[in-house]
């Protein structure tokens, strides 16, 4: 995180993009060290595959060796939407807030795959009763309101966090993602936007046309933190945030579906090193997620036909990164184990 | 499990044979209770993909709704070939014993794994300093010591196991499933062998050779045991017995990579229904696994470029069959949590 919090008086988009200077970069003796031991232990070289780069990203990231999960956390943020008043969704806006219920009564898959993977959930609300404007009429938030946002979501951060799943919760934000993802990366609409929680038919058609409407209304904003302010939404630029203040920590990130990956790629489309320190649990059937995966170079560890949000693709790679972990602490040395090497 | 243990000293294929008319089906009450359960849950319809129809095919293999995972099992077989001396692999036989010797002193990947996900670890040796007979010259196995084989693997079904994941250990056994797979599917023997632990040039080359002089010779030895005999492997014919043993008992079964998979894949030769119970962990990057899985029609969990076997990839499963079974059994139902449901 940032060295002090920022004032919510005062912050400024300004001083969000002063925090692209400060990103820190790869720990490479640390990935050198995990490589170095991972070469000595009883298996063929290479032949756990991506448990073995995922143990030497996150000793990378986390800036040592061993790396550690023993203090994961999933983050959800929601945030209310103007644009779901125009039929884009196939659920009220008031599930946002009757579903951040659930995430604290224990009821939500989110809070199940916590208990699975022993994560620490913690849901953010931002001023659900406060949706963000309706982007066809006007900007979703001023600069200072999402600067704002994205300083809320700098708290998910804290020290002694070894790795951050991010999620969101938020009736209408496939929509607000599907503009905010052709505004950066371009392309056609239709392309960007999928059935989120199942429309079809009328509402998948207002949902293309809403989108569409803001992309001309915005699309020539400013730059991505510009764009994000513009046709985002408040638990997006949380997520942004969070991303960001993780980076600062060094605290790896995992990504969930198409709202959390297209929040994360705003900070890519300012800087693509400004990811190197996330992965991506699933890939969404959300159509437009693997549409952004590929322009921010990300391939995603599941892909099991998922689209729930709540951060819950991102928890579940927790068992990967928890194996991978293990094997590359846990295991015997070919000397060790008294294992004769390849002839 | 069958309802009494073979007899080690009399058993034979035929009783194995006879084992395929007891088979049980689907507990389709089971399932329909999982699929009435699963509408109720506070999620869009499907919104948790492949982890709704993993929680539905424990129930309906488990025979019970709900599905538990409080008992997984992990079990290796370990066994030594004879065409292992015909240089097709980069390791020496050695290796097989001082693997089991790994596991048991738990230095291998597979124990970190158990650990990691809570599996109770079983490992089976079978006779490693007896290897199978070098198929190039006659059959590895009579078929009475394949049927012992089976029966053995048997045993790593007990009462109460809520899942099974099932690997082996055996230096030259891809040279043996690839063999196998060959004579059982038919198609070009390069397309079968892969590089196993790591062999290319001349071992590859040899490799190649061995597997078409196994499959030349022993092509039409007769039914899908009988090929399992005559150039399978003793710990590809205990996995083969453990895949039936786990369907009479109810047990549903999580494959491993290439070895493990074309054992199981002798059943599936013999009744494509054997295998229903059976899903795969990973794809192995072994070539062969890939056309296995074809023609079964599985598609795995994991694609991680995994080729380790020891049922590392079965076990790394466990993690998301725990995901399914707390976010089936756990989550709230939308009347429980007051959610409102699509308009």
């Amino acid at each position: 995180m940032p060295d002090k919090p920022f004032d919510p008086k005062t912050v400024s988009l300004d001083e969000m993009r002063a925090l692209f200077r400060e990103l820190p970069g790869p720990d490479l003796e640390a990935g050198t060290q995990a490589a170095a031991r991972e070469a000595q232990l009883t298996k063929p070289r290479g032949a756990l595959g991506r448990l073995e780069e995922l143990a030497a990203w996150l000793a990378t990231w986390q800036g040592r060796h061993p790396p550690r999960l023993q203090h994961p956390r999933t983050a959800v943020f929601a945030g209310n939407h103007g644009v779901a008043a125009l039929g884009v969704s196939a659920y009220p806006s008031e599930v946002t807030a009757q579903m951040v219920q659930n995430f604290v009564a224990g009821g939500a898959a989110v809070n199940q795959l916590c208990r699975a993977f022993d994560a620490d959930l913690r849901v953010y609300e931002l001023a659900l009763e406060q949706p963000t404007a309706d982007f066809t009429q006007g900007p979703a938030m001023t600069g200072d309101d999402c600067a704002r946002a994205m300083a809320y979501g700098m708290m998910a951060v804290e020290p002694n966090l070894d790795v951050l799943c991010l999620g969101e919760m938020g009736i209408g934000n496939t929509t607000s993602a599907a503009a905010l993802a052709c505004a950066l990366f371009g392309g056609e609409v239709e392309d960007w936007v999928g059935r989120g929680t199942g429309v079809s038919g009328d509402a998948l058609e207002a949902k293309i046309r809403v989108v569409r409407e803001g992309v001309e209304r915005h699309g020539d904003a400013g730059d991505p933190l510009d764009l994000l302010a513009a046709v985002g939404g408040l638990e997006l630029a949380a997520i942004a945030g969070a991303v960001i203040a993780a980076r600062l920590a060094r605290t790896p990130v995992v990504l969930d579906g198409f709202a959390c990956t297209v929040a994360a790629a705003v900070l890519w489309k300012v800087d693509p090193k400004a990811l190197e320190h996330c992965i991506v649990g699933h890939r969404s059937v959300e159509p437009g997620h693997s549409r952004v995966l590929e322009a921010i170079g990300k391939e995603p560890l599941f892909d099991f036909g998922m689209r729930l949000g709540e951060g819950s693709g991102a928890t579940l790679a927790l068992g990967v990164l928890r194996a991978a972990v293990e094997c590359h602490t846990g295991m015997a040395t070919f000397a060790d184990a008294g294992v004769s090497g390849p002839a």
